[in-house]
């Protein structure tokens, strides 16, 4: 990384990244000619143009610290973002969360219909494995395998869709703080943590870096959770782009009701300031992960 | 192969490559401990205990003509049969095919509910790349990754789920006999297809070899399908373990409907034959993809 790049600030960092990342999905999401394009359709409405590419961010910044080329954190960036993206297609769903609305517009079963948001879904989880399969990717094959079994851990049963699980099954329980802690770990916090260990698998980084950005993700990921639902409590639906205060009119327990808005903000500060703290051994090099844990809890949408 | 192995017929190693499959995939679908247990007893429910397991066992057997080891081709296998369970799950939501039966028991939406089936659609497939990222599978990283790339392209909109949403949109419309080839060869021939060439990636036979399996799988998918809609015309839900006649029920245009039910027949056998005929390049070795052939056409369910 050359000195140029170490200053660039966040937000210009963060736009950069962003547009990169879109110009490596909208690559990857070349429509076929036949009637089955529509689903194309749907997987780009879906994914192109909006989001803050957080996650592909991490990946970059991560990447960075640990030597990897741009090209092929994008790539792996890009491959996380279709994993999110298919989450929130899905979990939208009338069976699931219900929501008309998601980044300012209608969601993908509103905008086309439910069974080709399913199928949208489908394919752009799919994808993703695909992407990460490529050498275009990595050269080695094995560092290849090593992406696809960490994204698909993070992605699977006993990651996100474990933790979509839960989080639908809690609407009918009292979830306790030890619950809405282990619904984020799985549902946010795993693929938050594959983002950032994926720059650790790309450069070969040593186990000590590797457990470093793990331990950064896990407090930043806890963070990000707490604040989307002070967000959630606090903000209008016009600055999120998605319903709000779903989660207090269905009487679901988040960490905002468990702890009151105050004691929330006092531990996304703290745990933002932990997830720092991890970073040390990266030295000033890691300025763009530490001054992500600051953007995270300062965030308005 | 040894000698004791090329002998046993057909019906024998089908059930024989099934009890292996399903072990393998009792081993894969372990449950964790917390509420999220709920989308492994529906995963678990979708694919262990039933199914022909056609797609494992022609991993299995084009696997042995290639070299491969038994206990690799078995991982591809579940992998696979994981996708195809993954799509009928997917398939047989209200949003889609809407389906109350499977395999002679309620559709995995009505066994639990539809979100619970739509996250363990999605944890099969995820799960499903988990298995071939593992080195468990193969010790080359490269052949792991080029079967992740053959499954997804497979599976994802260029193949399966391409083939899906031309099937929903199909309804609407008056399909012609390329239209249904063309929903058959994404549908259900990009699957089968990748479970033949699957042995040859495994076993890393020359292209000669690689390109026969591929041809093979692309008569004999289609054969399968003609047979799939003369069974659906002609069978009874009881035998099928599903509805039957529902495509006639919606108007909608099938291989039966517009070739008429001796037409139908003609051709899947002619398929089959010329499927057969693409095997010669492996010599006597091949005894049981060719006997597959006869079995696909000649199968009451």
């Amino acid at each position: 990384m050359s000195e140029a790049e170490r200053i660039v600030p966040l937000e210009n960092a963060l736009s950069e990244g962003a547009a990169a990342v879109d110009e490596v999905l909208d690559q990857i999401l070349t429509s076929p000619e036949g009637p089955e394009s529509r689903v194309f359709e749907a997987m780009r409405y879906s994914s192109l143009g909006s989001g803050k590419r957080l996650r592909p961010f991490l990946a970059l910044a991560s990447g960075r610290l640990c030597g990897a080329p741009d090209s092929q954190s994008l790539r792996v960036g890009a491959a996380i973002e279709l994993v999110h993206c298919y989450s929130l297609v899905h979990d939208d769903l009338p069976a699931m969360d219900d929501d008309d609305l998601r980044r300012g517009q209608p969601s993908c079963h509103i905008a086309f219909d439910e069974a080709t948001a399913i199928l949208a879904g489908d394919a752009l989880l799919t994808l993703a494995f695909e992407v990460l399969s490529s050498p275009a990717t990595h050269p080695d094959g094995d560092v290849r395998s090593n992406l696809v079994g960490g994204l698909a851990r993070a992605a699977g049963g006993h990651g996100m869709v474990g933790g979509q699980m839960i989080d639908l099954l809690a609407e009918h329980t009292d979830a306790d703080f030890a619950m809405i802690t282990r619904i984020q770990r799985l549902k946010t916090g795993a693929l938050i943590g594959f983002s950032c260990e994926a720059g650790a698998i790309l450069g070969g980084a040593p186990e000590e870096k590797r457990l470093a950005l793990h331990r950064y993700a896990h407090d930043l990921g806890l963070a990000f959770q707490i604040v989307d639902d002070l967000l959630d409590e606090l903000g209008s639906a016009k600055d999120l782009g998605k319903a709000t205060q779903k989660d207090a009119a269905a009487g679901k327990a988040t960490f905002v009701s468990l702890l009151g808005v105050e004691e929330a903000k006092r531990r996304a500060h703290l745990l933002a300031h932990q997830a720092v703290s991890h970073l040390d051994v990266f030295g000033e090099k890691a300025e763009h992960l530490r001054a992500i844990a600051t953007f995270v809890i300062e965030r308005r949408t």
